[in-house]
């Protein structure tokens, strides 16, 4: 059984999704998405469920995300024109801090091309101390969490 | 304690060091080098890494170097106009897998502004399929290894 | 009259049209799209144009573009998440070089955020020397021709 | 002769020089450096130039450079590893607005691999309404017009 095929969590696993537009300029001179962007998508990712979800104002909210760690398991090659989708569910909710569980599918296919996991401190904007998470927003991460 | 002083290896854990230099748009909207950017930098150390030790001629190579798995602990902020120094050691060495430990000093700090890991699994050019190290870049490895 | 009003060609002027989702990290420090990817996403407009309706396989074509020249107007900040309309109008059509008229539009907005002009030399793959594009690719070129 | 070599500006018309140090994913897979990363790389030599001639703060300063249009001419490929060095001169300098006239040099060439000119307007930080260069900047683009 090969590597990329172990240990994957399914789609049901996560419970935020949405698309992610690959660039030409993506892929790098080995002919694949470089390994970098893998991050970028989870980034982006993460923001649309910040904005979306949790409805954060990245220009006047008070309290700002700064990362803490983040990690990446590489399954499959991406490769431009790809639309991948981006899948999130929320792991650990600490109280300043949380982990998202995010992954990268190809259309149509049911082992990620990618996984793995982003923390997310919280710091006041000011003095960038972390702060713990407001009870709204922990409330929206506590609906996105997983089960399984 | 912090965490930022957490758990970390000091320089003398490294065994290769290359400077790298920040570019000012390496900054996102908040002010530091954006988070995604510190694995292009491990990528900049890696790769120096990999062209002047042991060699590897990225268009003629028979082997090349596929990414399976990494990770960073982020633990200062760094900022353009920062030249950053990289720093490398050989973790575990497998058979067809190989682990740098990497991590990125600001200069004068003995706290790295971040660290963490990178595994590349070395396949065939054209079938892309895993193949065991040849012996010669399998001794730079181990010359690179660390002791703590 | 501001300088963004002036001497700019309206949507009519353009023959092909996709979007260009922008993403988080494409703002700089400044809170707007770094100028420098609206070159990023000018090459979005022309790889889908070259693709789509010219079918060009990068991988396997017999002859490729290299860029020549390039230029951009920057009229009105972009910034994430607008997701951009790109446009593009196929202008000077030499022998073996092309001009292609290209703009970013924000939705609702009839001044471009920007537009410029990209030049392309059509060479061969292996010798890299230039080429006289073949007469399908030709028709395709003029079909998209401005006539304003 | 080739285009490459027609209507380009030695290095003696240019008065700033920085190194460039070029990384490995800058390359596209194409297997040069993407065009796009060349205003990079300009933005870079530009930068430099006003921190350290200019002594600009970019967190503090009252005024800001806005980007209004700019422009490259390709000449020759650039590839990681090269370090570029990069060159600049005063051009056009308006009241509220400046052109810089940059060139990309690989060692030891004197056809540029690439030149253009970027143009930047003076803005007031908070209102973003153009303004008047005040003096002392001014004196300093003076002192790096070109001559020919």
């Amino acid at each position: 059984m090969s590597r990329a095929a172990q240990n994957y969590k399914p789609r049901e696993a996560y419970r935020f999704f949405t698309p992610v537009p690959t660039r030409w300029n993506d892929n790098d001179l080995l002919g694949h998405v470089n390994n970098v962007l893998y991050y970028r998508f989870f980034e982006v990712v993460i923001v649309k469920f910040l904005m979306e979800e949790c409805k954060l104002d990245w220009f006047r909210s008070p309290i700002l995300p700064y990362t803490a760690e983040n990690r990446c398991r590489f399954r499959r090659p991406l490769s431009f024109p790809d639309v991948v989708e981006g899948a999130l569910a929320i792991g650990r909710l600490g109280s300043t801090s949380i982990t998202y569980e995010v992954a990268l599918f190809r259309p149509g296919e049911d082992i990620p091309a990618a996984d793995g996991d982003w923390v997310h401190v919280w710091v006041d904007r000011a003095s960038e101390r972390p702060v713990v998470m407001p009870e709204d927003l922990r409330a929206v991460m506590t609906r996105h969490r997983v089960s399984i």
